[in-house]
């Protein structure tokens, strides 16, 4: 089956937002195994979205349209598809319900008019309640057996009613089950992920093994079809195992949902560790990114950015000596960061990173992209040397994956003694 | 005259990649003044680039592909372009030289063969050198008046060619003269902002306002089209004005390119002054932000991520007293801790969040979204109490843009006295 994406929405066009609808969505129908080929974005124009619904309707066999199911006159997605199909819209009395009960909710004062006009479906659809939203979803079976599906443009709107009611219909419609895993790397480079998988990518045609690269880490997901859920995890549970044998403590989850600092955060409370973090060139973005895991807090205390030479001898007592010796960016000052970090705040584990994300300072000696990551656990110092690539917001970025997986790494070592 | 943008790769398809290039050039074509009524993706693949490509080339004057030129047989956007507009792919000696330099600087061992199929390009085509990878851009101009303009894929390497060649070459075919300036407004709402210009939208026709809604904040966009620049300049300048009578300090640039963080390092700067963060609920956001102004280590010496209640009085000299009977999010918390954390690092300026994100830890009394920013300046505290909407990183993405606005309006007010 092929499925279609069309973005509705003059924003899009003027570039006043990112269309990550289409790459959240593009990712869930790779998941599911269907095919996508065409992606289009369009104005709330009539005419223009008619004549891309029809192309799409020529082509595909399920049009997913996202955005243009709004309160006001310039939302017409409903509009149009219900008259390039050849139907009504109809008043649906249970979603004029949920949109009364949802405004009584937030708002004191009366609902506004135009809002009714969300309770109008195309007549025959199936009707997706809308949790984060008034307008609901649609899905429209056509007598040619086409499907058209429509949904909120908000993200937060869409994606939850996308998980909880779409994506099972999706998954219904195929004549084969699909069954997925997620294996989940990081460490190590993307060339040397997919050169340890060639292998198993070239010979294997069921399950199927697809690499997702992001910054730091490599996401690999394994696809089996099948006749029931039963043969589809017996068959992809073997390529999981070869690629935990492959791969080994490089890989820090095989769990679909969870982040790398989730799994840090997992580790330090399994643990009972508690942490403290010191920052220079990041400054900030490491723990930015542990204290938005829910529940942090019960393992971060504290963390110092500490960008001059004067407040990392303040606030994490590295040595005169070692600053003026080998200099702020060195492996004994990240050494001495992570150490200090932690024992200010009477923490167990500290993770430091000073390094030069650029555009100037680099010499020769010490080159722009050059990272020292230090941590400090159960009085062990471990420091790592890193040159990344790229500007100074890439540069940060792989600093903050790799000192996560650095505190991962730190973290399982320790308890396995 | 009317522009289409498509985006050639499959990494769009599977969701692998967001497409940012899409909103990017979408916001420079509404700067230059074209109407842009369609945005497709689509694959690696031949008969559906050309299908696409034919259908663009039917319905719009200028078609603007990005991606599927690098080196591999994947790479086909230029042959299927050539195919398509009925032309030949001829060897480039220019470009092959510029990529033998462009591999001699990077790398030491040889190029790889595939490589040398970019130096391969589309007869009559005008040639615009990569400066940033090895795949020239190419605007083609067919003999029906169309153009076709194929660009690289990767961000790095298409913006600069965009805004060094595309850019200018696109401006000059426009039978007008376009002007266009940007005004920059935080601190007030969308829609307050939209109030404020909505005469002002509705009876100007030239120049033209469009607002565009970031986090936090709203720009504005001036254009003008006109016979000569400077009658340009005449038409949009008075414009300006209005908007700087209206909205006041509201806006803190009118420089196309400054951001928020980029002006708060700017003011600092310039009346001397040197700073220092407490962040609770954002933990190294803003610091983060602050510290990706390249330059801000002249400003910035340390900050401080204080979770819990005893590193708030531990590093920032919160009282004991101030935490028990008003609590961790509370005004004179936000207050004390924008004053220790410029005394403990011998700054003149502190700022400080403290709030919550959610989901969990919402009362009655305090609901999530609840947010105080704190100000210490030449020992004057201001504190401003917030209620945010939307989920966790929402939430700490309004803080953060609010506490720059909060120091940009401190240090002004300051240097006013």
């Amino acid at each position: 089956m092929t499925v279609e994406l069309i973005s509705v929405g003059t924003e899009i066009l003027l570039g006043n937002i990112v269309n990550t609808n289409a790459a959240y969505l593009s990712e869930k129908c790779a998941e599911l195994g269907l095919s996508l080929y065409y992606e289009t974005s369009v104005g709330d124009n009539e005419g223009r979205l008619k004549s891309i619904l029809t192309t799409a309707l020529s082509r595909s066999d399920i049009i997913i349209l996202t955005g243009g199911l709004g309160p006001t006159a310039d939302d017409l997605t409903k509009e149009v598809t219900a008259k390039t199909l050849g139907l009504e819209l109809v008043l649906d009395t249970h979603t004029k319900e949920r949109i009364g009960e949802y405004f009584n909710k937030i708002v004191s004062h009366g609902i506004p008019d135009s809002n009714w006009k969300q309770a109008e479906v195309i007549e025959g659809a199936i009707i997706i309640d809308n949790t984060n939203g008034t307008a609901p979803g649609l899905i429209v079976e056509t007598q040619y057996g086409k499907r058209v599906i429509l949904l909120p443009g908000p993200p937060n709107e869409m994606i939850p009613m996308f998980e909880q009611d779409i994506f099972p219909y999706l998954n219904r419609l195929r004549p084969h089950v699909f069954y997925s895993a997620m294996v989940k790397i990081c460490g190590i480079g993307e060339s040397k992920v997919e050169e340890g998988i060639k292998d198993l990518m070239d010979r294997q045609e069921n399950p199927t093994i697809a690499p997702y690269a992001k910054t730091g880490e490599v996401h690999l997901r394994v696809t089996a079809s099948a006749d029931t859920l039963e043969e589809g995890m017996n068959l992809v549970k073997p390529v999981v195992e070869e690629l935990k044998e492959r791969f080994k403590d490089n890989i820090y989850t095989t769990d679909e949902k969870e982040t790398l600092e989730e799994n840090v955060v997992k580790l330090l409370k399994q643990n009972n560790l508690t942490l403290a973090t010191a920052e220079s060139c990041t400054g900030g973005l490491l723990t930015g990114k542990i204290v938005n895991v829910a529940g942090a807090s019960s393992v971060l205390n504290s963390g110092f950015i500490t960008y001059s030479n004067e407040s990392k001898r303040q606030f994490l007592d590295v040595s005169e000596g070692t600053l003026k010796e080998y200099g702020a960016v060195s492996e004994k000052t990240a050494g001495e960061m992570a150490m200090g970090a932690a024992r200010a705040t009477n923490s167990n584990v500290g993770i430091a990173i000073t390094g030069l994300a650029g555009p100037d300072g680099g010499t020769i000696d010490k080159p722009v992209g050059l990272v020292y990551i230090g941590c400090f656990l159960n009085d062990k110092i471990t420091v790592k040397e890193y040159h990344f690539r790229g500007n100074r917001q890439k540069i940060r970025e792989y600093s903050v994956v790799n000192a996560l997986d650095l505190l991962r790494r730190s973290i399982i070592n320790n308890s396995n003694f």
